[in-house]
């Protein structure tokens, strides 16, 4: 998979620069005397006392007008799984590397030694005073649905989620564009989402509320319906958004489907699996970085579309097409809450930055440098 | 007092520029495809790998080696008393400029909108593996002590309260060149220290430490002394540190003292209580922006020495003498908890470097470009 020569340059990129960033004054000219009395006492005496009397005025006197929290507890972090929140300060730090890169927001990167829905709450809802809105990352499934529910409800700055809704949001831009290359209408298309954690989840609530013909989710003891007994409370909560009569293996429930929709595990959609779809089937194999299916393979079993979460192969499913928008927008137009209906709207706007979609471009490249105002100005 | 003028250009250079942070990427060579993938997916998993495996490595590989979080609950900012952690942000932001003008470090300001000492440890510790270092700040005593020696206790990073030692290190630096202007040895001088919160109980702690004639604490209510029947636990601490035996007001203290130290009140020092004082006293008039006494009252009253919080007086008593200095030193030398041995050395370096001290330089100016160097090797 030529991870390893990846591995080696990242090790040493990220010891020769010592992390990956960093901090500057806004106000380049010298620091003088006096300005020191002015960003520093006396004068910040009544910059305090403006905001203390009139707690609004936060965003237009600090930093936290543009400063997104990335929060992980490190308990599902990438491939990895719960490998703590030092070991999750890399990928925190990278994703501080993309706001800035592609939004220009500041980012800084929290990482939390407590794990319980409580706990989390308890400790982000203290700190969050210090942030214009926060990037929950990485927080292992279930617990990250209660977790993002609570904080959206008890705080004031947009609390969100990205590999619930970042995903979902890029998925749907993508099938959209999969229905111009194929004809085929999302209200009518059965879908096969699997894997039951928080993207799939997500992708599954998000397509549902867009509207499409059938979703079967399928999780890792086969299709989620009303006849499983084994269901926790977070699956059973899925049920109102899934054909809850659906029962069996991904085999059952792959028969006849338009779509599937893998964020799972390697090697899970073989072709023979493929050829049960109905014609003209539309594979996104999600799981990073080792596919459910090659691309090629799905190809060669009659696939119309393929997607992956890879760099390396077209239509690529990047979380960072959508959050730099999203956050540019909630940060620009001051919105509280990021809702179902920003989520659609920045797919659709995704999807219509592919000029003439085809079955190697269902997706833009996250290069794309429309792509966050574009976003940015539906997120209002 | 002249602040109005900086009132006015504070609130302005602060919504001109949209605070006075920012952040920016390390390695400033274009952001390609290749090495997004070395700083994020898929070869940021190695690095996050390393890490979990040895979380010796988080500052190998993370901006977490030049990183100091500051962090206050806003309780007692300035002068301005318990603003909260909203009204505390411009100040923390001003504090992360200073860390980054004065001694090339990260810094992050975390306002909390927790109080009590159990929340704050709790919260600080949830939240400490995302930093290298921590400056508490403007937390109001009692509950700062409790704070602070907690977190020393349980985290492996530097926690230091500003308020506290920043002021006791630059005072300790003015008062032993001020022996060298008077001709007088600390061993010998009684010294009152008028204020008896965070700075005046650092300022008693480490001057005892240091080794000097006697010190007489003075509070609202008169001499902190054994005869006393209303102090609380903190106060009853303190005894240990000062003459028990004393007893009475603020002029009885100044009988015959050396030195005066004052963390206090505006205009509280009168030039009658100067005259009951030793010859050549040296007054330390720490309120801030108004002093106990003004200098010129000081000075035609018999002071040998004055030094205030102002910079636009002689000998200004600025934490910003003190702080990036030790937090350079922590930070490169590893240095897991800051000890009275550090601030001492601190104290020494800085005086030091008055070549030749006299009645209106016995403290170096916060624009010396040696202080940080100088200061940082002796945090070892």
């Amino acid at each position: 998979m030529g991870s390893m020569n990846y591995d080696d340059l990242a090790l040493e990129q990220h010891k020769a620069h010592k992390g990956k960033i960093t901090t500057k004054l806004r106000d380049e000219s010298p620091l003088t005397r006096e300005k020191l009395s002015t960003y520093y006492t006396p004068g910040v005496a009544a910059v305090s006392k403006a905001i203390a009397d009139d707690p609004s005025l936060l965003p237009v006197y600090t930093w936290t007008n543009n400063l997104v929290a990335v929060i992980s507890d490190g308990s599902a972090v990438l491939g990895l799984g719960n490998i703590g929140p030092r070991g999750s300060m890399p990928v925190m730090e990278g994703k501080a590397l993309l706001f800035k890169q592609f939004a220009d927001i500041d980012s800084v990167p929290i990482t939390l030694d407590v794990h319980t829905p409580d706990e989390i709450v308890t400790t982000v809802k203290a700190i969050a005073s210090s942030f214009g809105a926060i990037n929950l990352e990485d927080i292992a499934a279930p617990q990250c649905f209660e977790i993002e529910e609570r904080l959206k409800a008890e705080l004031d700055i947009p609390v969100f989620h990205d590999d619930q809704h970042g995903t979902a949001v890029v998925v749907l831009a993508g099938l959209i564009n999969s229905m111009k290359v194929t004809g085929k209408q999302l209200a009518d298309c059965k879908i096969v989402i699997i894997g039951a954690g928080a993207a799939g989840t997500a992708i599954t609530k998000l397509l549902h509320k867009y509207g499409v013909g059938s979703i079967v989710a399928v999780d890792s003891k086969g299709i989620v319906g009303a006849s499983r007994t084994d269901l926790n409370a977070e699956k059973t909560a899925l049920l109102e958004f899934v054909d809850q009569s659906a029962s069996g293996q991904l085999e059952d429930a792959l028969d006849g489907a338009d779509i599937f929709i893998g964020v799972s595990k390697p090697d899970l959609l073989t072709q023979d699996l493929v050829k049960k779809m109905n014609t003209a089937p539309i594979i996104f194999a999600l799981s990073n970085p080792h596919p459910e299916i090659m691309p090629n393979d799905a190809k060669a079993a009659g696939a119309a579309v393929v997607a992956t979460g890879r760099s390396d192969f077209p239509n690529q499913v990047n979380n960072a097409l959508a959050f730099p928008g999203i956050f540019r927008g909630a940060l620009n137009n001051k919105v509280r809450m990021i809702t179902d209906e920003h989520k659609i709207a920045a797919a659709e706007t995704i999807a219509s930055l592919v000029e003439t979609p085809n079955a190697d471009e269902v997706i833009p490249s996250v290069f794309d440098d429309r792509l966050v105002p574009a976003i940015a100005r539906v997120i209002t």
